[in-house]
């Protein structure tokens, strides 16, 4: 087989056999396969297309190129989400606690945040003495004694997928929903879960603009996980503003905190039990009306709360993350104020968590460090009517000298019209094996 | 500018403007394009295509990267000529010294050959003493002095192709109509002449395997002509079967004599005369057919065979060229016969340039050394009937050790059939900026 020969292949709009995937993805693993050779064969993909097939065992090599995590010690069927990424996203913060609460077991790898989005594992290293990095054993011991655990990601998931996407950001070759779509998928799978729930974000602040395009890659991950034995479902949800009012790492923890509590802001909530419902679907607990209710309950009677703690002491957190020693809490406080009047109509995302990274919340390379207390609090979101002078948001810093960039970065994040913008439903739409859903 | 957006603009099918294309062809050989960057954007132009004027930008970008040659302080209009390479292709052996006793100038860089293919300078050569390193000033004072010169490249010609070239062949984008005929037109455009005419070869040992392809190519290449300012015509030539009947360097000078006295094989002649009344055309001598009796006086007044001596001594031949002590004779001659009874209906000619190649003739690698009095006689070529034990052809050799592979290669490039071949015309189509006219 001569890599020249895959090439030309697709660059003819033919489709590539299973062999021919996998001699790619082990020759640009070993080498054998130049990046310049690589490059050339996404472009054509990206022209060309994948079917539904080649899709899936272009996933399957990346997954298999590096640790397959073998999670069949834990009985049950294990369930992981995954969010194509956002600002202010606390969802795993939530939803991991309620789906182990009802009894699903939750075994969770995840990644430290880089840029304008964070990452889970740095928002729960917020919480004193928590600790991310389980070992193996460790991580298996703690879902099968309380039903959950999180950790950073260990060993070498899918590096396929890591030198395919390095490319990708410098060859122009990042908007093809098929590279996307295994590059997402391949992650999961060599994650070990038997079960996969997405949440696709659309709109101005993510990756997939608009809804159509959302729900094209919602259904390639879903054929993805047919194909391969692992049931998926997506939801796809509104990404046109921050989830919730916190944006930050600690600020993000005790606002989880008062979602699991059965308070906090209404959108985190809605996404964060719908997510939580679906997993627990797709853990097979019931029909999804059923599943709501378990979800609602286990706010109700503080079960989720509560097991967010246990996993908290469990992972090596010296206080109850509810405790106010658990966490530090920013020096600098400062207040920023509407200059204009009128509706809000659109916020930034990408320059609130910008914004939030300057303060020291995120890291601008992937060997930077960050403030845990670091962040911002929007008093203010799109739908609001704000006058001049009234107080929009809470910069949290440890130092007054990041306050002005940053601050002029949060009021440029904020689009303001006297007309009132329409209302934007938060649950998009749903989408599995059986087909799309739309609300 | 962003070679990023540049790259996505194509993948997405839209037109490069000339900044941008300039700004690629600099960014590869200043190394910010990395090698990986352009293997994705030659693959966008193979799949989308350049329209005539993307070519020409591109071509003029390539011509740019390196020396541009100027040889304004020569009086009158000079044309170039090339050929999009063969086996046992001598043309310019024929066709320079024809011109140049017409009184067109003919200053002439060749390239050495590789593989399978020859080159004209290793085939100057071989006669004894022939100099092909002439320096700039020698150069043009030769052409000043007796209208020609056939120099090795100086300098440092299209480096921007070489890049591309080699990336081209390990990424599948070779076979694109508007990258092969920029690649070839930029080397043209920085070797200074004023005129070029093209040999576009056509057929089972072309790059170009149908008539419809090469005319595609043609067009291309006098497009950019037209829009660089270079009148270029293109003759496009069958290359089903070697030219002439030798192939290796001292036989082909040896067979271009023949032919400079008027006698030689039929098919090398026509193209030969073609080529050559083309060249004094586009030099302004007068009309097709005034050009074509012009060529044929030359060689039957012996003026053109009288400026090939003339070439040989200006660059240092020891004895004139069809003197018999100018070129090595083999020492090792060993005949081929048939094995088989049949009309020969068709010669592989790469397998027969590779044939040559073993006994001596050619160079594997760039850096190899050759034997200049090795190569092969074909006496019997398509359309011949032959017997068994009939004598084929004749492999020259410094070595018998290197027969037996090299018999069973040219073998194995004979086609024989109980069917006597259709005939094929050897000069298929002329195209130059009035149009397309096929014989």
């Amino acid at each position: 087989m001569r890599i020249t020969d895959i090439i030309e292949k697709k660059r003819d709009g033919k489709e590539l056999s299973t062999e021919e995937i996998n001699f790619f993805i082990e020759g640009i693993c070993s080498g054998s396969v130049y990046e310049y050779q690589a490059s050339a064969l996404l472009m054509a993909i990206c022209i060309r297309g994948l079917d539904k097939r080649e899709t899936a065992d272009l996933t399957m090599a990346m997954a298999r190129s590096g640790d397959m995590i073998d999670l069949s010690e834990i009985p049950g069927v294990k369930v992981d989400k995954h969010s194509t990424g956002g600002v202010g996203d606390k969802t795993t913060l939530v939803a991991g606690p309620i789906v182990a609460a009802c009894g699903v077991p939750v075994a969770k790898m995840s990644g430290r945040g880089l840029g304008h989005t964070g990452g889970t594992i740095d928002k729960l290293e917020s919480i004193r003495g928590f600790r991310t990095s389980l070992s193996r054993e460790e991580f298996i011991r703690n879902v099968k004694e309380i039903g959950i655990a999180i950790s950073g990601q260990t060993g070498n998931l899918a590096p396929a997928d890591k030198i395919l996407y390095s490319l990708r950001d410098l060859t122009a070759t990042i908007s093809s929903v098929p590279l996307i779509a295994s590059s997402v998928m391949s992650k999961k799978l060599a994650s070990g879960a038997d079960r996969i729930v997405l949440d696709v974000k659309t709109g101005s602040g993510a990756f997939m603009k608009t809804l159509e395009d959302s729900i094209k890659l919602a259904e390639e991950m879903v054929s993805i996980g047919e194909l391969t034995g692992r049931k998926t479902a997506t939801v796809v949800t509104d990404m046109d503003t921050p989830l919730g009012n916190c944006v930050g790492n600690a600020l993000e923890v005790r606002e989880a905190i008062e979602v699991l509590r059965g308070r906090g802001p209404e959108d985190l909530k809605t996404v964060c039990c719908e997510l939580a419902a679906r997993m627990l679907e797709l853990g097979g607990k019931g029909d999804i009306a059923f599943c709501r209710d378990l979800v609602e309950n286990s706010l109700k009677d503080g079960s989720a709360l509560k097991k967010f703690g246990e996993l908290a002491m469990k992972q090596g957190a010296e206080y109850m993350p509810w405790d106010e020693r658990a966490m530090q809490e920013a020096v600098v406080k400062h207040p920023v104020k509407a200059t204009r009047e009128g509706y809000i109509t659109s916020m930034e995302s990408e320059l609130v968590g910008k914004a939030s990274m300057l303060l020291g919340a995120g890291r601008k390379t992937r060997d930077g460090t960050l403030d845990h207390s670091a962040g911002i609090i929007l008093y203010k979101k799109t739908g609001d009517y704000v006058r001049p002078g009234e107080t929009i948001a809470e910069l949290h810093t440890s130092s007054r000298k990041l306050l002005p960039e940053a601050e002029a970065m949060l009021i440029q994040a904020y689009g303001l019209s006297p007309e009132a913008p329409a209302e934007r439903p938060l649950i998009l739409a749903y989408v599995d094996s059986s087909g799309v859903t739309r609300y």
